[in-house]
């Protein structure tokens, strides 16, 4: 691996890292009632400025995609090699993974803290649903929020977008949005990655429902490479 | 309708589908109540968060109106065709009942849903007010809040502003502004689109009382047009 | 009067109004509980993004001091003749009744508001702050507060920062910083404007304490034009 | 000293009285409780928007550290000489501890406020975290929360980045998001200038934990230094 590569695994490494860390951790730790945690609205703006404090991090190293879903999207949409998508998802899953992990570690030392019973922050549908929303719903919401999501990437990070300094703002901003709306539903992945790495340490239904999470944001993903190629920035 | 029309109506019409969906999503999905939902502050956050993220992913495609007063305010101004604004006001209709549309989707997949009881997020007053202002408060307060939403959008996308790559923060930032204020009066439209798309769906008052959500902000964006031409930036 | 003054004085006169009747309305019409409300955070960030979205409106038109604290700082500073500060600060007076006044039209919209009892978001000390706080510690506060805003002016706009750009977005969240901290107090005046303007409607105690909300901000001014001259930036 | 030096002591001094007055002022004055308060995402706005809106007024003086271990992980980073992170770090402490007694000041304007029962914001473990963590979770916890503030520090300020100007943003909203995440566990430090401050004033196990929040945030910052340094950006 040469050293520009290398960089780059690292810098995708440490932002998923980041990413499964603080935004999961926002739930495990600081809890989803507004009155005695920081409620919903607090997790929510945890998800998303991870996104913003990663972008000016290493956006300039990697490109900050720090989730499979946006890879896979840049890989349809002409902008990245099948090849160097691969490596950045190795990175991203296993900097999820060592998140989930650190995340344990640290709930671990409040007494009654039980990983079967509060939980990494993982996502799910139907009985796992935060808010019991069905299969259906889950599978929509995710498809929908991460066609969303890429669609403020593609035109944030366009090469015809003069104000492109802004993108980690409006892309981390987003997905604070994603998660005011989404949280109910699934707890909101839109991210592969940030599904799997708590899955499994979680197991059980965290782990067979993860399917919904890996599909749906692909799919959202190449629809909105299409939807953009074709109706948004015509070539 | 040639390629560069066809984006533009693609984008308007993307645009105002996140708008609604995302914005009236926060108040079906995640709850007004702060504790157990993300309140009002998250519902808020929502609508601005998402003119934040469509600004800067569509800006330099369709400018990013997504809203017919803001069309109609750029008429007015002299900064925009009257036959190019009736393309935008259709495809931010159109795009406006697609989002609500999908809400009506997820929102389904919970049990006990009613979209008789729990709605769509429309607007209202008087008996339809979430604190039952009457009338001729929500009049005013849709005129001059809409007032308000254009004097930030002439002044942070005037010519003469040489910041100008910060007018999606500001402009989205200033919905935020609007909305904490606004809900408990209206809910809060400031734009025809967002009242329309969810209201049909709904019907009953959400549409008996539209006219107040088309005329009000229309109003206030050509009073802001006409102050900002003699009053703030004479030519 | 000259078209460049009377456009300076436009935007002060709309930039202090949207400061009143939004921070202000903020904590009337949406409400200080963070359950059924906005809560304390949504009114601090209802004062902050006031100013965020008239800086980059009218921030190249006046500068956008909505605030007599500021032009007396700037005067000190050496930055604006005091001829022309009278002028702003009228304006700004100005606003700020007419903002006070707007919020009184909507709020009376609403069956069981009483300006005696709901006031207007006036700001007061002792019997008359939110938890009581005495005088020493009104005074004390206010003009620190000030102090820490004229700070963030002086160095987000120094001719000498190379980032001029963000100075609304730094500026505006200090005050959103600033109400996060000190509604208890206070209820958070740090410009004579914003307290006069409500104050006025609203009489009582609200006229008799005014003096504290024109001497202590005008006073965390001074002194901090004074501190950056001589100790910040040294000519 | 030369006037070049005594502009970056004044600055570190203002900027770190301003963090520790502001941060934990919204803890001591506006309450951790999300009904009546700010809640624990109002005190995690005041300690980031503290960063923020220093970095833009002091950023081009002292470059804005107001923090050891960010002095201390620059000169491990070969960006600062030894010698001047000492001065730094003296205004550091004394600009803390300036800020914790004018926050003892406005506190004590409260009948009924004891600095034994209601304290100044200090940080603590085991018995004095805020959700009884234990020593082993404060101590990961601060290490890494501090390596992931000075990760995004070095990244949004490489000379590799050219996105510069967000960095005081970026960084900002960083310290945000560590505060949303970590209030239950120590209520946060990741700086030893913000924990001396307030415990000296305070005592007991505030004196006596302080050495957790001078070895882990100063070890982080470390940690961060090398890692960056061999596998982010080599050299």
């Amino acid at each position: 691996m040469e050293t520009n590569t290398s960089s780059k695994f690292a810098a995708e490494f440490f932002g998923t890292l980041v990413l499964v860390l603080m935004g999961c951790g926002s739930a495990v730790i600081a809890g989803a009632n507004g009155t005695t945690g920081v409620g919903l609205l607090g997790i929510a703006f945890a998800f998303g400025l991870s996104v913003v404090a990663m972008a000016y991090a290493i956006g300039h190293i990697s490109g900050c995609h720090i989730n499979p879903a946006i890879s896979i999207g840049m890989v349809v949409a002409g902008r990245m090699k099948a090849s160097e998508a691969v490596i950045y998802i190795i990175a991203q899953l296993l900097g999820a993974l060592a998140g989930a992990g650190i995340l344990l570690l640290i709930a671990s030392g409040k007494d009654g803290y039980d990983i079967a019973v509060n939980g990494l922050g993982q996502n799910g549908y139907a009985a796992s649903s935060p808010a019991h929303y069905n299969l259906q719903a889950g599978f929509i919401a995710e498809t929908v929020f991460t066609f969303i999501f890429l669609f403020v990437i593609f035109g944030s990070t366009s090469t015809k977008n003069i104000h492109g300094g802004f993108a980690g703002i409006s892309i981390g901003l987003s997905l604070v949005l994603i998660h005011i709306v989404g949280i109910p539903v699934t707890g909101v992945s839109v991210n592969p990655a940030r599904s799997i790495g708590p899955g499994l340490l979680v197991g059980g239904a965290a782990i067979s429902q993860l399917w919904l999470f890996i599909v749906a944001p692909i799919l959202g993903s190449i629809l909105c490479a299409i939807v953009w190629r074709y109706m948004l920035e015509r070539k």
